[in-house]
């Protein structure tokens, strides 16, 4: 197989998660209700990528309460930005790759 | 939604169906078993992609014999061609507004 082939990550595949790495390579912290605005997503279906990037450890979640209401925010690991970065390495990879051969 | 993530084509997501699309923009046709050695898939799991890719009219099937050995191979339509150029035009944005912002 092609080496950018190999180092695209299975787990940032699918666009929602393209784009809640996207959101979390910028914001430091950002909560679920911004994240949904941002990519257009329904509960369900952003709380399975977020629980799949969490078990990753691409992403932390923390929870804590803003006066009485409770607040859940998610930001990106070390380990997270690393492997987002090379994933768009390796996308890199592809797109020279194909401009070069045609 | 950012604008690069809603031009992220779905049928296009999968290390797989990149490295279908990057082997058919170089390679006029191609047969099942250069495919399933350029990007290393199992019989199954190439052929489910490949399927998919057909009935998005991405990607075209011929069966032909080469003296009495039938021979399928599978090329890109000018529609796949056009959505994967797309596609790697909104991973390039992508790309460009993580570094940016980083």
């Amino acid at each position: 197989m092609k080496s950018y082939l190999e180092n695209i990550n299975k787990a940032f595949e699918s666009r929602a998660r393209l784009g809640i790495m996207s959101v979390l390579m910028v914001d430091e912290r950002v909560d679920f209700n911004t994240l949904k605005d941002t990519l257009q997503l329904t509960d369900g279906n952003l709380a399975s990528h977020l629980r799949a990037l969490e078990e990753a450890e691409y992403l932390r979640v923390e929870k804590q309460f803003v006066g009485r209401k409770p607040n859940t925010t998610y930001h990106a690991t070390d380990l997270g930005r690393e492997a987002f970065k090379n994933h768009l390495d390796a996308l890199e990879q592809l797109i020279l790759s194909n401009r070069k051969d045609n």
